[in-house]
Parts: structure tokens; sequence; C-alpha cells
């Protein structure tokens, strides 16, 4: 079972992460950052989702509150004041660690080997930990994170949320030496969850189904009116995913870096797509690299293409499990 | 038949674009830029091109050497040192007029009705008419441009060469008030010439044809060589096709601006692509516009799919007619 | 007499530059651009004081109404809604010329040996006139400028109002190639008008005298209510007066280049102020230079003390011969 | 008795600011972080002033060994590879402590009423425990620095060297909420050390004066060797002196920001300098505020003038007192 610490701020997809990871992956910790609420309401909502499906022994570590440089940017368009609205849930009983998220992070992976972070929300602690203690970047496994996007973005027009809050500390990562794997927009907007998969979660029977009912009843409409989307992507679930079984996800590797300075583009993360392209250049997204045309080595792995069955498979297998 | 000015830096691909609007379009004149090679170059490839095909009577302009703020970039890699190399052509005999590019410009756009300004170098002198004479942005038909990209850039991972090469000007014209409408490198890169079309243009048996030939046998080598494509892309001459033909491409409206102070992304166009999103999360790049969330208003329109064939066929006919 | 262009956007103070080239140097010609006012009240501010002095022969040529890139910004708050409010004059009968004030500057400076451009606004018009013809740059004599900053800003704490108008426009000239001589506001503000000035003004009993103290008697208020200035300060008149008597002011050879991409700063000169060092550290802004540390070849001369009383004094004698 | 903690990079200029702390304040530890050498050395360096002046039991902590973005920049030109070239020392027999700078200066600045840090380096230690624990902007009574410039840079012609090697280290500490005092490079080119203050402190006869001399006489040369300057800045000590004695310093209050995107400007300290004009032009340097033109509230007091046989008296008064 992979060693895994899953870094997010949950947020209803990030709930659907820290369900996948809790059964599949050794879960060292999860540790919490401020993103789709404050950090109060997303420890909390941690707190809640373990509880849940009943791991409360799984460790939860505070971080940071928000980015080094700017103020912290929330979603409640997207996932209500608490962070996580939808279910109704009872105050946790389980508390934080007293540890800081970014001890952990570090005592951590220098403690065991080949640790892999999963990062699903500003990667704002990951940076503090590897800033703190750079060694951390080559102990690593490698860094998989749902962020940014091969192409367009969600936020801005090329920016995607959880880089756009904290494109200084998504520089950081990418720029630290560790392999990161990236399941960007472009990625995860193919996990796309309507009315079908949210009848499914609720027949399911168990605790756990009916959960993730709620939480995409809530996310789809909240989805729908704030972005006329045409369903709610599970972004966090993806990298978690990717982890449990590399075989959902096509991916290329690439070199990946963060605007940080433009007035357009800040936050956005300059993909060398050029690697990407194909000989049919309508469906170039989906191949192997072809153009190493003044093109720098690549630190990372772009995710491509979903196997969206697969992964709705995975996560029905999940949901039932958890009793 | 549509009036139009063509401005251009010939270039390989500028040569297809002049015999394309030569043969179809009211041409008032052809003016030209440093780009693809330097200002003295492209004036008399673009002459040369005249001469080729029987039109001398066509008026040539020269405009701006190079961009406002920064130092030209050419590109030898990709034309040869003269900007059009392979083809050998005798020193023209025509010669460029004395007017100012610039003032040609201005002096025909409020002299005729509806013009058409399809600009497919640097923006350089666009944005100088523009600067000196505001109104022409509202008196010009639209502004059809071949630069930028809805998605990745040629030039470096986010910009496409022309952009690249005077990002100032191409803000200038995006956000001018005229209406730009785009073939960016994302809709070129589906005009794939390779030594198929090249043998095509040789059948032809016309002086155009076997020029054409001469042309893309020396940019495909160019291209492979320099580049690792898998053929060359006539880039400029799908602007000029879609002023004849708008049945060629697809497109959708949406809003598009320039990077200016990115230091990963500047002279990306920084297109509003969640306006381009369709239902179908894979095939997105190709479908309406589905999603205002917190999108600007359009002020362009994105080419999005070419009818290659369609564009073939348009080519043949047009080279086959030059005697 | 030396030749001349006057690049203004009249402005209390650029009256008083006028008066002083009209006088005292070989004027070809004033060129007007958007600045302190739109650009049609600064024409007609320009034809006016032609008139008060009786100079209707100078010819005017308008320019560029705003910058390439950004909106036009205007300073009402210190030049009242016509730029040059106060004194209450006819309209003119003196009409500006047809040609464009960019093609007027280029041909003069062609036509003419050894012309200096004074240039007294934003330096729209002289960099457009360095793009359409970069020979220009190698053969004027010098531009001398109102504009920037050694040290501290006025409009941002950083920039200087005629930089931070058209930055990009600034770059240029810094980075033309020609030797410019930069009265910034660290310079101007030692020339600072009271009653005192303007009760002398009226004293001397002629027209211009009466028309200068009406000007400063609105500008001095507007500076004193606007930004709290114990005066107001003859930015303008500083340029031409060291045209005119190059021993009115103190200079040293530095590099400038002009900031665009500062979230702060853009529009700074940024002066490379340690060439301006002196053994004396408190004293340090009017040495020469002592520190070659890592800086770059002077490419200008960066005004530092103004004779005040000798400057005083060719403006009254200047004021007292227009009849 | 002032409680203080000391974030240096030592660095000549850091030892004189050590041995000030070390008499006249509490100094409840020193911390340590890369600039004008790397960590290591810098740490090493801290703890040999210790063992030359006899003051074994001061707590040091070893922070960051560089900034969260950008790699670390030194300065062996002015200190040599070990970051303290000169004096020949042993190797300190004591150690830093385990605990990390970023915690103790949390831990004592929680634990303690009202300690005032002093930071003579880069403000990497300082802003990640500000970002760790927010709260301790308003507890500390202040933060007086060694960096910036309310006028020009040294390390380039905007910025000052401990600001541009970590400028958002510099923005988050100037935005933090806490009052700052900066003693920028306007204001320590005022302390300008000679051969003739070296025979001084050889003539004073104590191990800390001999050690004094031999610091200066390398660093006397270095200054000059490298950058032409008359002499040595003690620059870090002003930080210091001015928190023992705050008469020794004129400061105004001011806006300041850090520049963080500009080209030219990246690292600067940007100063609401308009606020300290004062009535007489020339001298407006050592005014007090006199403009409110659009400025913002002052967050920082910035040193002006400095007295420096003040300063000099308790330089040498401290140097006698170690034996």
């Amino acid at each position: 079972m992979r060693k895994v610490i899953l870094d997010c701020d949950p947020g209803h997809d990030d709930a659907f992460a820290i369900m996948l990871a809790a059964q599949h992956l050794d879960l060292l910790g999860i540790t919490t950052i401020g993103g789709n609420g404050i950090l109060e309401n997303v420890t909390t909502n941690a707190l809640k989702v373990l509880e849940v499906i009943g791991r409360p022994e799984i460790p939860v570590y505070k971080g940071h509150a928000g980015p080094l440089l700017k103020p912290l940017v929330t979603a409640p368009e997207f996932h209500g004041e608490s962070g996580m609205d939808g279910p109704v849930l009872p105050e946790p009983k389980i508390k934080a660690r007293a540890q800081h998220a970014v001890d952990f992070i570090i005592e951590a992976v220098m403690a065991e080997e080949d640790v892999t972070l999963i990062a699903t929300g500003p990667l704002t602690n990951i940076a503090a930990a590897l800033h703190r203690n750079p060694a951390i970047a080559k102990r690593v496994r490698e860094i998989v994170i749902m962020g940014g996007s091969v192409t367009f973005g969600n936020w801005t027009p090329a920016a995607e949320f959880n880089i756009y809050v904290d494109p200084e500390a998504a520089a950081k990562v990418f720029n630290s030496g560790a392999w990161v794997k990236m399941t960007g927009v472009n990625l995860t907007r193919q996990c796309l969850i309507t009315a079908k998969e949210m009848n499914e979660f609720r027949k399911l029977g168990t605790r756990a189904g009916q959960f993730a009912a709620d939480l995409v009843a809530y996310f789809i409409e909240a989805c729908e009116k704030t972005a006329q989307l045409p369903g709610a992507n599970l972004h966090d679930a993806c990298a978690v995913a990717w982890v449990i079984d590399p075989g959902l996800i096509t991916a290329a590797p690439t070199h990946i870096d963060v605007e940080l300075t433009g007035e357009l583009t800040r936050g956005m993360t300059v993909c060398d797509y050029r690697h990407l392209r194909g000989a049919d250049p309508k469906t170039d997204l989906y191949r192997t690299p072809t153009m190493p045309f003044r093109g720098k080595a690549p630190n990372a792995e772009a995710a491509l293409e979903l196997d969206f069955p697969g992964f709705m498979d995975l996560l029905y297998r999940t949901l039932r499990a958890y009793r």
C-alpha cells in the first residue's frame, strides 16, 4: 500500500479524495490548508469526513491559513460558507493534532521511505515544507496535485483556482526538484458527475453513499448556478484515484512552470504543451510527445485523459465498502 | 468582391496568402512589416510573388521595420535568410510605393467603405494605424489576423510568433474596438502540407503551381528540421481563405486580450476559453459557448476548426487559375 | 540660434516653455500631444499662447491624442478642464497645420542640421517619430525632456506624470540611441513660483507679464489645493531654459531606463543613481559620478540643481521683451 | 532593557550589530539567515562573534537557507567567501540550538511582552514567522530592519541587497500590520567608516576593538575595490543603534511597499516619499511630511539622518566595555 499524506481543503470534492485515500492507501495523515473555505472550516470538514467513514484514527494536522503573499481567496460560490455545505453532520468529536501541518509533512517524509504527497488545495503547506527542508523534494516519491491546467483555467481564463490562490507556492513546488504529477482542470472536467451518478450513490445504501449523494446534490446545483456547468467535477478525487490506479489516467511528461507576474495570466500553469503534440493535430491533446523544439526537460507529468467509467467503478466500490 | 488590405511579412505561407487574396478579393494593396524576415527582404518577397502571378499592378507599401519597443525577432530557422528561401526568382522589376504603409492603410480605410484588414505578420503596422487614426477601428469591416492561439503557442509554450514579436501592437488591435477574427496556431496546425500536397502543386503545370511546390519543398524541410513537425503549416493562407469562404472555418466568439507583462507568457493571446466549452468535455475545443461565468464580452472570433479538404480545393483552384 | 521643435501639452507651465522658446530659440514648430489636457484643448492653448505673444507665424502641428497602449490620463486637478484655466483669452484665429506632428518632426529633423527636440508632455509623438524613422535618433542634436525624476515621483510615489501617462513611449526615447537630457521633478521642484514672483510678473506691465501672472494665479492655487504644495513649479520651462542657457542647470551623465511592468513602479525613470554619488553622502544628489559599480554606460544627462535666480532673471527678461 | 531578537547574516556589519545588541539590549536570541554568505557560514560567524565578546550563553538558531522563490544571492565581493573574511578566529566551540529560527521567533514573541525584532539580513525568517503565526505582527513592539532605501538602491539602481535577495519576504513584512522601522542605504551610507575609525578601534586595546579593526580593515578594502566607495558602511549596526538610542536617527513616518514584478525595480522599497517633502525643496530629504496628496497611511518609519558622531561614540564605548 502506497504511503501518502493528503494535503487538502475540504471541499466537496476533497471529501471524495479523503474517502478514496483512506480506503486504498496507507494514509499517514491529512493536512489542511485554507482554500475552498477558511482553515478552521476545512479542518472541521476533514474531521467530519473521517467520522462519517469511521476512520477517526487518521491524524489531521492544521496548516497555513492562507498564502504567504496575498490574502486568501475562497470559493463559497461553489462550496458554500462552511466550505462543504449540503450534508448535515454533527460537530466532530475528534480534534486536529497540535503539530503544525508543515512540521508533520517534513517529519513523516524524513521518517518514512517513499512517501507520496497528494495535494488537492492551494500548495501553501507543501511549499512551506519544501522551503523549510529542501531535502524532502528528493525524498518523496512524487507530488500528485489537483490544480492548474494543460490548457485553460477556470478561475480566470488562464488560471485554475488552486494555483491562482497561491501561485508562489505552486512555483516553489514545480521548481523544487520533486517529480510532480498534475491533474489539472483539463483532466478533471472529464470527471463530470450528474444526477445519474448521484442517484447511484444513494442506491448504494451505505452511509458513505448517502453522504456522497448529499455532497454532490449541493455541489451539482452550485456548479450549475455559478458556472452553468452541466454537472459537478470531482476534481480532487482524480488526483487520489491516479495514485490508487495509475491506469485510470493517460498522461505525458512535460515541463510545467507557474506564471507569477502576468497581468492576465498570474497563476497559470505554463505547460510546455508542444511536447504533447501528436501527428494528428486535432487529437494532439491525447498524444505522446513528438516535438522537442526549444523545450525544457520535463519536470512533471500532465494528466490528459481520464478513464471515467473506470474511475466511477473505483468510486462505487469504495463507497460500498464503507459501512 | 470584398475589399481588403493584406499586411504581411512574406514568408512562405504569406506567399500563399497573397496568391489567394489577389485572385479572390479586391486587394487594394499589400503592406509589409518586419517579421519572418527583415523589412527590406519581406518587401522584396511580396513584389516577387506579384510578378510570379502576373499582378504587378497591385501596390505594395513598406511599413515599420520592427516593433515600437523591442528589437525585431525574425525566423530564419523556418524561412531562411531571405525570409522566403527556396524558389529561385529574379530581382523584382516593380517597386514599393513611396507612401508609408500606415498612411496607406488609414487613407484607404477612410476613403473606401467596409474594408477588411488581413494581417499575417506582427501587428505593428495595424496598431500604428489605429493609434494615428482611432476612427479606422469602427470603419473597417473587421480585422482578420493570423496570430496567437486559443490554447498553446509555438514560439514559446504560451506565445505564437507573430504576437510574440510585438505584443503591444497586438494588444492595441484586440482592444481597439474593431472586431478581430483570429486564426491562431490551434487552427493553422490543421492546415498541414506534406509531400503529397507538394506533388499535387507540381502536377498543376502552372507557374504558380511550380512556385507553390518550390515554396513548400523548402518550408516542409525547415519545419521538420527545426521543429520536428510532420509537414508545413500554411498559417497565413488560412486567414485569407477565411475571408474568401467563411464556411471553411468553424469559429466561436470569445474575449481575447494579450499578456504583456508575464515572465513566461508575454505575447500570449489570453482567450476567454471558458466561453468555448461544450457539453462534451473532450471535444469542447470545437463547441459553441456555454459558460458565461465571469467572462468578458466577446471582442473577437476564434477560429477552431478548419475544413482542410475545402481549403485545399480552394488552393488548387487558385494555383491552377494563375497562368 | 539653436533650432528646436517643442512638443508640448499646454498646460500652464508649457505656456512659459513656449514663451521662452519663441524668443530665444529658432523654434521650427510646435507639436501637440494629449497630456495635461485632451489634444484639442492643448492645441488650442498652444495657438492662444502664440497669439498672446504675437508670434502667429510659428506653425503648430497636432500629434497623437493619447498613448499607444493605455487610455490617456489628464490632469484637470492642476490645469483645469481646458488644460490652461485661468487667463481669459479669445478663441485663436490661427489654426494648426494639416500635417501630422509626427511627420513634421521627421521631416524637419531630416531636412535641417542639428535640431534639438524639446518635449514637455508625454513622449508619445517623439516615440512614434523614432519608430517610423529610427534615423532621427542619431540626427537630432539631443532630446531634452521635462519628465521623470532622479529620485521620487509626483503622480505615484515612483512615477512622474509625463512618463506615467505613456511609459512605453518614454522607454522608446531613452533606448533610441539619442542623447536625452532629463529635467525631472527632482529638478523642477526647485523652480517654485509663489505670490512673490506672480506680483513681479504683473508689475512688468507687458501683455506677456499679465498673461504669466494670470497663469500662475490659477496654477499656484491649484497646486496648493490639490497637492498642498507651497507654490507652483514651472516644470516645462526648465527644459527650455536649459537649452537656452546650459549654465542654469547642473547635471550629471547617467543611465536612465523606464520601468514598464512594475505593479508599484510602472512609469518610473530608473536612474542609475549610483553614478551620481559623491564623497559627502548627504549632498550626493549634486555631485559628479564616482561609482561605476556594475552600472550601464550613460545614455542621458540628469538635471540635478537649478540656478533659480538665474532662471527667474531669464524669465523676467523674456516676459518684458514681449510687447 | 528592550527585549530583542536579532535576525542576521554575519557579515562584517552584522558583527557590529551583534556587539551592540549583546551589550545594550536584552538579546533573547540570534537567528540566522542565508544572505551575505550561505547559512552554514553566517551561523558559524554569529557563534564566533559571541565567543569573541565572551557571551556564549546567548542562544543562536539557524533559520532558512534562502528565499522561498528564488535561489539565494550572496555577496562574496564585499564579505569574502566565509561571509566574514578578515579576522582570524578559531572554529567556535558553541553550537547553534536545535530549534528552527522561525519557531524560536514565534515562541519568544508569544511568550514575552513587547519584543522588538531587529532584522539585518534578507527578511525570509521574519516573513516565514509572520506567515506561520500572523498574530505576532500585532504582538511585537516593532520590526526594525536594515534594508531597502528611501531613494536609490545599491545592488541594482533601484534595489538594496537585503530586499533584493527576498522581495516577497520583505513585502510580507511591510504588509503584515507590524510597525516597521527602516534603516535603508540612504541612511546607512551616512555611517561611513574609514582608516581613521579603524585606527581608533585598534587603539582601544580590547579584544573587541582589535576584532572590530580587523573586520573593517577587510571590509573597507572590499568596498573600495568592488564599489569604489570611500570607506565601509556599517549598515546593520545602524538598525541596532536606533533601538538602543532613538535619538541617533531622525526619521519620518511614511508608507513603504516592495516592488515584486518590475523588470528594472524588483526588490525596490517604494517609499511614499512625497510625505517627506518639506518647504525647502533641496533639503526635503530631512523634513517632516507636508504632502498628503493621494498617499497611503504610513505603515513604517523611514530613517533619514544619522547622528554619526553620536553613533561612533556609542560604538567606541561598546567596544571598550567588552574585555
